[in-house]
């Protein structure tokens, strides 16, 4: 934009610097923005991530503003290999976080439902792709230039793989973390995972083969397997006794996290020069490190946090840059793919599970469990793509079945496990429902003052609310310790539970056992018909205030907005608390 | 290596992508690895990081083994441009993590102090700076083909910058961080930094117009003002309000996280579009972000982690990688700066703060303080060579220059107030001091056991230490509660405190308050003519063991090396008030 540039290094303009920082602001905060929108809409947020690179890509910028689109995302020159560099180096990150999650020695400790689950879970969707790809190559797309067979088997694998970290997640939101059927489903598709990459592996080795027509295969294969041995076999125990050692003689947590940022990068370079993608060092890297009960907590949060927030909606955002989609998009593949990856799954598990001696019902949540293909099925799509296994629409196809059974996995497994899902007290709470202070002194004008606030929101007179507030106070009071209160009623008519949060400037008298006036009230209207409602919003707003810390916060808030940052966010050793 | 290449993007081939991660690896590793053994010989880390950048860069790797580094950090192509975009972004989150660091709103709180310590801290080594290398401008190594009053002005500049992160933990080191001494120091780097900072961009802009001979300036520096104007003016009452908004409605700390660097990369593509380096947009970005109260310290703590401890090193071996260390280092002209820098410096800030009241030895250490140039100047200089503006040879000497006021600055901080320098536990701990298994059972027993066990280190007989020890103990027991006991003796003819620390499978009766069997023992002895060294000894021993977990760690280590690990890293709560 000005007439000088600057040399910033070898071959880089102050320009392609400045267009640099701008994409990739623009990428991650629009990727992060449609991401957390997606999430609070209940879509995986790797949905609005995708998103957020089609419209930056030539799906919608490249064709409303293409000289823009250019200037911000060149396919050439300096720029495109500046951003190329980025996104290659995120995949190896993002693996390696998701490496990192994989709780290798619970393993082996599940037996056999989960050899079983495993198997039949890989086995029977590898089969209905291979004999699919193999029947119709055609139709799924094989590129003129691309061989058969690497194409055959990575349609199997593609079907046959799962999505670890968005597993983990589900069964943790559904509060299934710690039971039998979450053990099952985290070690089945940790399995499910090593064995898909592994294939992967030696599909690339295949291709790579085919495109020189060397015998380089069989070096490829030794050393990935060679890799393989040594880092599980060696790797691990040298890791594990590596650790302690680094963390008594280096600065704390700076020296694990350089340690395991090396490894990850070291693997993924001998992979990578093997033949075999950078990606599967890195996961296997991960593996074999986080397996370690030395790493702690908070070093692998820092990691968690940096590499999910940063490097992860980067490269999912980069992968919508280089597609176009709406071109790219065809019903009949798209259907035929989500099928066959959901009913193979599905069909492959459900057998598993009851060979296993599963009831049937559980059997099929393990198989909704095992389904959602998420990231991973994205990111291996993405890495056929880069190969040239596979074609566009294939690819395009991949990622609508990677999302839509990340979608429906979730909500699967609540139904057929007829389950309720966990809130947060924060999630009742709205601005027009908070009363910053609360003008009354006593109970009863409290429970007034309250009720009026209340009525337009619940579609109830006031009085009625009151009424029915004030009869239930009278057989025992609802203040609780730490000045806490809580008025409640249970209503007819009442869509939706509702609750109004209030602030005491002076504190109001609701008899508490500590005899402390109520300076926090919250009002909790639930529907007749719902007596669950009540239980679970009181259980939420005390969990929700019982630290001192949340509490004051809460009191000094100068804006709703702070008053629910302080309910969501809870203060250190609660939040360590939830994470494990 | 291999007879293929898989396209992984525009332009990589799979070996360029190996020979990148490799040379990640490599430069990360080392650079941590050096930086954490110059740190733990008393030097700043930065000094390891460069040093790797030597034996790395043509120094040392490329005269052993020319084509090895060339194959590892190419100077042109594809891989040299992969490079280069990950030290750029490594620079410019540094500068947004220092700048996250800078407390500014308590830097108007220190008043005149302040004011007069900063002005004359900048005014007298700007003058010296700028004098003797207008007097000697081919002395200092004006390049032929760069314009002289950028030149000179730089040189200003370069003597009157302070290093924040540097002298914010040397204070901490010296316990000082909160005193009235530590605040004007701080705060009055802090100017300090935002004014050197504001300066180098007046002189990008001007370097820049004599290159190209327009008349760009005038804009260049109305946007540099504009900028500035908006970003302190309106961007901190923005992101104060946007912040509890994105904490409240987005996932955390992920939101956060993303917000600060989405900002800070926006920042930074401003300022290099504007035609000053990207790096002080991010700084700035990060003054404006860092000062609002709503940060968390965990997010912050997250931020600081990842960039410090990845980009930090990164940026700094990068450096060594493009300079010949020893073909262009001059004594003359380093020992010239480093006189200019330290006595322009220390004169300065004695002035200023004998003016604002300060006795002299406090207004020494004040100048001692403020000298610290550390990562800063070695930044500064950087950023300085790649616009052509100096020559390699002052460039090595700002790199000794701003090293060597680093470490004078603490020690003579320390020396000049008479400081005794703060110590952990674990420093006091050696294996060979240490007992996994104390055989004895009773008090007089252990105590015999210790004294042999610490004997040969003492450099004293074992009869003579039990002796001492023993009639200690019988003036009163010296069990602790919670399972501790540290029996002790100060000694005649001791270099040097010595610990010896034991575990207790049956424990061993103390006598303590609580009646509970010791389980950890630590014999303390310390000499005769260091009384303060016991009082030391007693408390951080007491310290290190007061959470429960960490009791538990220790006792249930396996090697000594955990032993040590879990003495040194104290549990979340712990840590947190250290960071504090």
């Amino acid at each position: 934009m000005f007439p000088f540039a600057l040399a910033a290094g070898p071959g880089f303009t102050a320009e392609q610097i400045a267009a640099f920082f701008l994409a990739l602001a623009l990428l991650l905060g629009l990727a992060k923005l449609l991401g957390e929108a997606a999430q609070q809409s209940g879509l995986p947020s790797v949905l609005g991530e995708l998103v957020s690179g089609l419209l930056l890509g030539p799906t919608i910028l490249g064709t409303l503003a293409p000289q823009v689109a250019a200037w911000l995302f060149p396919s050439f020159g300096p720029g495109a290999l500046g951003l190329e560099v980025i996104f290659t180096l995120s995949a190896a990150l993002l693996l390696l976080a998701a490496g990192l999650e994989v709780p290798l020695s619970t393993v082996w400790r599940q037996g056999r439902s989960m050899l079983l689950v495993s198997a039949a879970g890989i086995a029977i969707p590898f089969a209905c792709g291979t004999i699919a790809a193999g029947l119709a190559p055609g139709f799924f797309g094989l590129p003129s230039d691309a061989p058969l067979a690497p194409f055959v088997l990575f349609c199997g694998i593609a079907f046959s793989i799962t999505a670890l970290p968005v597993i983990a997640k589900i069964l943790v939101d559904l509060n299934l973390g710690k039971s039998d059927l979450g053990a099952v489903v985290i070690s089945g598709a940790m399995l499910n995972d090593l064995v898909g990459w592994i294939g992967f592996a030696v599909v690339l080795a295949l291709a790579a083969e085919g495109a020189a027509g060397a015998s380089g295969i069989g070096t490829s294969l030794g050393l990935t397997a060679a890799f393989l041995v040594v880092m599980l076999g060696l790797g691990r125990p040298a890791f594990h006794r590596l650790l302690p050692y680094v963390q008594a003689h280096s600065s704390w947590p700076g020296g694990v996290l350089v340690l395991v940022i090396v490894i990850g990068l070291l693997c993924a370079a001998f992979t990578e020069w093997v033949g075999i993608h950078s990606i599967f060092g890195a996961f296997i890297a991960g593996v074999v490190m986080g397996d370690s009960g030395h790493l702690r907590q908070r070093t692998q949060e820092t990691i968690h946090h940096f590499i999910i927030n940063i490097f992860g909606p980067l490269f999912f955002a980069s992968i919508g840059l280089r597609i176009h989609f709406v071109e790219s998009f065809s019903w009949p593949l798209v259907l035929t793919v989500v099928a066959i990856a959901l009913f193979g799954k599905l069909g492959g598990c459900w057998i598993g599970a009851r060979l296993a001696g599963w009831p049937s019902r559980e059997s099929l949540a393990i198989g909704f469990g095992m389904a959602a293909q998420g990231t991973m099925g994205i990111l291996l799509g993405q890495m056929a793509r880069q190969a040239g296994l596979i074609g566009e629409p294939l690819f395009v196809a991949i990622i609508v079945m990677a999302l839509a059974t990340s979608l429906i996995s979730g909500p699967a497994m609540q139904r057929v496990l007829r389950l309720q899902p966990q809130r947060s007290f924060a999630d009742f709470l709205s601005e027009r429902l908070f009363v910053p202070a609360l003008a009354a002194r006593t109970v009863r004008d409290a429970i007034r003052e309250l009720a009026e606030r209340a009525a337009p929101a619940a579609g109830l007179r006031a009085d009625e609310i009151d009424r029915a507030v004030w009869e239930r106070e009278q057989i025992v009071h609802t203040g609780l310790e730490n000045q806490l209160a809580v008025p409640h009623a249970r209503l007819d008519g009442l869509g939706k539970p509702l609750v109004v949060l209030a602030r005491s400037p002076n504190g109001v008298d609701f008899d508490a056992p500590d005899g402390s006036p109520a300076r926090i009230i919250a009002l909790l209207l639930t529907p007749n018909d719902d007596p669950g409602a009540q239980i679970e919003l009181l259980d939420l707003f005390a969990r929700s205030l019982q630290s001192p810390a949340t509490r004051e916060r809460v009191l000094h808030a100068r804006t709703f907005m702070e008053v629910r940052a302080a309910l969501k966010i809870q203060p250190e050793a609660g939040h360590e608390g939830q994470q494990r």
